[in-house]
């Protein structure tokens, strides 16, 4: 594979380049890695654009509102990537944004990119390649990226760390219910975003953002966070209202962070964590080749009969991965 | 150092080697690894006790439960021993079971055994160690194995992965209220134990008992549970009521599960978790040398600054760290 022209071409802002480049990444084949790290090496990965992290519960309008915010950022001519982690879709098969006809104009848009979730067993697979994912966005000179999850829990935390900014996208509900909203996911979110704030859920949404901007005010103040953040707002990306506002924040906020040190800051931690998960998978990759399996399923069987003591019976492994001759005992 | 003479006076029974013993399997030091696992080896690990997980909010009166449980339990010939998992005693410098004073007299009972936490940085490590001093204490002869922690969640999730029983003990509280116990916990539970069912409390603990009885049958019904568990019960450990009751239950639902096969189903599973998680920890020992902590911190530097990719950094550590030449670029 010739990573040095696929490198010229992502950097020329091909999407197919991109989209191929994406593929080797999230491949688990030793080559594929090889080369994907190869290219990474090559690209130039300083460049930064706005990493948006997205959540929301099933049924808010997650892609309805992707759709639209996306149209009114290329309509200003940024280019915007989406990108999903979800860690559903090794078992559903699917993705969260497989059925592209849910964002059908974005996805026609020359100046936006959309790539579904990974297929893969572990979140911390998935995660480790949209980690990557967003650097090539990055180097492919997009202006924001989005990366949308569903409403899990542990998913956001990832999420989270390769984000500069976080967004929560809630629906109206009635009376002061937190919507069964985790309490570490409503500490994450930078804006809180409730979404059908039209026809006759306007007012419930209204009423909701009070709720939030209360429980906000209750549960967060930062070192990273301006007055008046993290904020609570409504939006209709039905009827394409209240999105230049939320963008507003968005810049703001970055602006403010940018200024004060604390985008840097968190650049480098995510850097760091994400340093150290690479390596962490590169020494536990030597357990994924077929050999490898065969003796971790054999061992783990007579462990589990009780004709192995845990501990011994890793010993004994990790001494024959290495060549070594197990002790006797 | 004698790891044969020390596997026989263990399980001769003696707790002076039994205590030196788990010192070894707690030393972080490579030798003593090393030495632990050989003796893990000698020793014949294939002697069940009856392991029991325990957890509890702090001021729930859980010393005084142990205590009055365990001399119980000691009364009638029974050998017990008492282990702990505090993540927090990193931390703390302490450990919950290091004021020893607080369970006086079965501490100097000749059939009990007390172990506090080991101090260490992580609770994986502290997991790994406390499962292996189970299985010391199992060799050892002893019966039951209570193994002790406090209410914060991710380390009940690890003491259930070494227990065969889970009881977890509340305070009586007022109201319906569930005491801010997590409901990961509370479906972990087989026995909730409301103590302090004494003086002033009792009237309020026989009410807590029946809010958690309803919540209990609301939660869960799982394979593992015959008619009538996971079940809520009330003792007062100061007036040691109701403790025979406890230890009925705990028979009762152990003996169900052994003809049942649940209980060989629960240990091969645990078995095989524990094999895993000692692999894991073997292959990420590497890590742990001086020299490749300082590499590591001269590249997570370099990564935090943008000098270095994250998946390109740890490509070239892992090649340093196996002796190849970094690939250029």
């Amino acid at each position: 594979m010739d990573i040095a022209g696929m490198a010229e071409r992502i950097a020329g802002g091909e999407r197919r380049a991109l989209a191929r480049a994406i593929t080797l990444v999230e491949s688990g084949r030793a080559d594929h890695r090889a080369q994907a790290t190869e290219l990474l090496a090559t690209l130039d990965t300083g460049r930064q654009a706005l990493r948006i992290g997205l959540s929301g519960t099933p049924g808010v309008g997650k892609s309805t509102f992707i759709e639209s915010f996306g149209k009114m950022l290329t309509a200003q001519g940024k280019r915007v990537a989406v990108l999903a982690v979800d860690p559903s879709s090794a078992r559903s098969g699917g993705s969260i944004l497989g059925d592209k006809t849910r964002m059908d104009e974005l996805a026609r848009d020359p100046n936006a990119f959309i790539r579904p979730s990974p297929s893969q067993t572990h979140l911390g697979g998935v995660a480790r390649r949209t980690r990557e994912a967003v650097a090539l966005c990055e180097a492919a000179g997009y202006d924001v990226v989005l990366i949308e999850t569903v409403g899990v829990g542990q998913s956001e935390t990832v999420v989270a760390q390769m984000s500069d900014l976080f967004l929560l996208l809630l629906a109206p509900a009635g009376g002061d219910e937190l919507q069964g909203v985790k309490r570490g996911i409503m500490e994450m979110a930078d804006l809180i975003v409730i979404n059908k704030a039209d026809g006759d859920l306007k007012a419930t949404a209204v009423r909701t953002q009070a709720d939030y901007a209360g429980a906000l005010r209750l549960l967060r103040k930062r070192a990273q966070d301006p007055d008046g953040y993290p904020k609570a707002m409504t939006v209709s990306a039905l009827e394409d209202r209240g999105l230049p506002e939320v963008w507003t924040a968005l810049e703001e906020l970055a602006e403010w962070r940018r200024e004060t040190g604390h985008w840097d800051a968190t650049r480098a931690a995510q850097a760091r964590y994400w340093f150290e998960e690479a390596v962490k998978a590169a020494l536990l990759a030597e357990l994924e080749t077929p050999d490898a399996q065969a003796r971790l399923k054999a061992l783990s069987q007579a462990v589990a009969a009780g004709d192995a003591e845990p501990t011994v019976a890793a010993r004994d492994f990790v001494q024959q991965l290495r060549g070594e001759t197990p002790q006797a005992g």
